[in-house]
């Protein structure tokens, strides 16, 4: 059973348009990292890490204290460094949960988890998102309407290049004329991966209700289990 | 290998709008099981069956003959008998390919290889819809765009309760605002299933080359394969 | 996150063996469902219901207020009645979980819900069954060894005539040369089904740790969750 | 539908073990990759490639002409260039058909497509493995008895740690008490992948019938489709 006891959560963010660009600054003022930290304060032990701290602030001792990472990062994955991929790698499959976010199908960690290109579709046309939930018994799906609908975004498309997802939740809908596989299940090893489409930094969808709901309910799903043993090797 | 002989493909259509109303009479003159034959008359030996003949027109010898079997039903899924749909549905255990068509999702067959209730949403506004290739790895996606736009047709909405595809082949984009997994692919035995989304009585949508084209993929796909022995009960 | 509140559990038996076998009374004298129950009763409001009870023991009212569902059936799957099934499929779509045991594979119950025949090989020859965790990860596989040692059981073998599981935890080896997937999970609408082998009649398996450690845990996962609307029909 | 044309197939093979070792030299005293050219020469156009060529034999005009590659490696998986295993993986991405042999699990190409340790246990005890085919239905099985008994072979046994195939057609049991899932599909981009258990190179395993026949099985399937576009980046 899921343990009663407080997760921790570590956020990670690329944290360069926010200082680089005035827009992003004013939607994401603390930057993005701080705004999705506002989200699980109340009930979560809360870390933040961005790219330019001494190993992008994911430690061993970081890690190891973490139940659920989430990623967000665009401009700069190149600038994520193997060691460091490495780490969290390893520990995605020991059981560490990863939520990954919009732009962050790009990430290093992710297209090494994936095995695919992770490429898509895009364009920046500020229009209309509705996000739908085609799997309502998903516990990622708690306490949701039929839809979320985001009244501005950059629109993602497909073909979407990742593995066919374990559990589909959400499929989008956008004003343009495009779909998009949106909120995407999957287990390597024993870690949950949640891959969630919004969250364009010129647009403050972290700000919106449903979007916020689904960030929480996707920190409750990808919470370590305790799980059997993973021994491998010579047997006698 | 696929056998490079010619498949037998039945073509099942309910065939009680056609001969009710002017409109559909108007769009499939002969029946929608002529305007599917029509489609693969070409390469395939065809067969077609219809609710009012006797036993369906599925007999076990023409099931015993038929390599994929076609699905059209919308009014009248429960004047289709217990006994025939028992026949096929251990008929598709044994490896025969059916590819379920619109309405379809309500037929009494569909919904017994499914387990579930195959329910979704709908609004008959003739508003476009575009469908999307989301495994453009596919074969049943062979040949085709990045998409099928179908001018004027009913809207299907999410959620569609069905399990969890073996592959999403398509995901449907509506004018007004919905989404739908169009094309899904399933096994249940030795049977290959395809659920494909268009197929409206009202409108042309079988005259439209992107759909006829996914309508021979599909029949490739579904061709029963040799395997190994299903072979139960007790052992020595 | 799963609710901290106590789950109902409901635990099915056929409970015919028991009262007209003496080998299987020594085993189970109170009946299968009593010692389930003594499994569950520390930390779960149990309900027991059995076939001859009037609907089987499982009205609408007892449906209402459970969370899971244990099914154990073998020698009189034909008398459990059509309203029951079709009560229990509706009730399984809409959260209920279901875990099925043992000679429940062919319950009316377990076929609709998979829509595959679910046959099997089989040999009561009370040999040795190991059962291998495969996906050390799943919570249904929390706190156990690597693999759970039966000394002596009734075999199964492949194939099993069942969909694809969304996931599978365990696979059983046998001393007399086969192997069988022992431990498979399906989400159906918004339930939870989880499908675990052990459990003949014959041999006290539900007094073995590791398999009440499964039951325990196959209960905690197949609880409902909030999720969300599961509207259909037509929309404006 | 699939080509009828005749599918080219490059085997690589590490080629180390037969050069060093009396034993190995016994058993594939040409080389592994002699002895699947063999399975395959009738019928397919055949193209042998061994790690110490100039660039593995991997070139990209190989790859370019190849319809489905062979992996068998086994000591010497990190001498394998990261620019070979950079090119594979984005032929396979783009449709190339992989087949990965026994200790090919720990190989650099399947790894990456993966996205875990792949890691297993093992006891080399020349002891007996049945694979039992549990997906009848399965092209790869065409054919096939209901098992493949190997009197001499390797043990691999669970856990596997890979993610959880997409169809599962093989599962083995070995007669020292343990479990593993021996034949595993997978698609990633528009490759089809193949991992096939059997090969361990001091047993003659590639003699064996059943495995020839599952080798030929699963080059007919891991052939390219022509499949729709995949087209990425901005969109207008």
């Amino acid at each position: 059973m899921t343990s009663p006891t407080m997760a921790t959560v570590t956020i990670w963010n690329e944290y360069r348009h926010e200082r680089e660009d005035d827009d992003v600054a004013a939607v994401y003022p603390e930057g993005i990292h701080e705004t999705l930290a506002d989200i699980l304060n109340d009930d979560h032990d809360v870390i933040t890490a961005t790219l330019d701290e001494p190993e992008h602030g994911l430690t061993t001792d970081v890690l190891e204290e973490t139940d659920v990472l989430l990623w967000w990062g665009h401009e700069a994955h190149d600038e994520v460094s193997e060691s460091v991929v490495e780490r969290v790698h390893q520990h995605v499959l020991e059981g560490l949960g990863l939520i990954v976010l919009h732009s962050g199908h790009y990430s290093r960690i992710f297209k090494r988890l994936m095995g695919t290109t992770c490429s898509l579709q895009y364009r920046e046309d500020g229009a209309t998102e509705r996000l739908w939930v085609v799997d309502p018994g998903h516990p990622i799906a708690n306490d949701l309407e039929e839809s979320i609908e985001l009244p501005q975004t950059e629109m993602y498309g497909e073909p979407f290049d990742v593995p066919e997802p374990d559990r589909l939740v959400f499929v989008s809908w956008f004003e343009g004329g495009e779909v998009f596989r949106s909120g995407c299940c999957y287990r390597r090893g024993s870690g949950r991966i949640f891959y969630f489409r919004p969250g364009h930094e010129t647009y403050p969808i972290y700000e919106h209700d449903g979007v916020q709901r689904v960030v929480r309910n996707a920190v409750d799903w990808a919470r370590p289990t305790d799980g059997a043993p993973r021994t491998f090797g010579e047997r006698e």
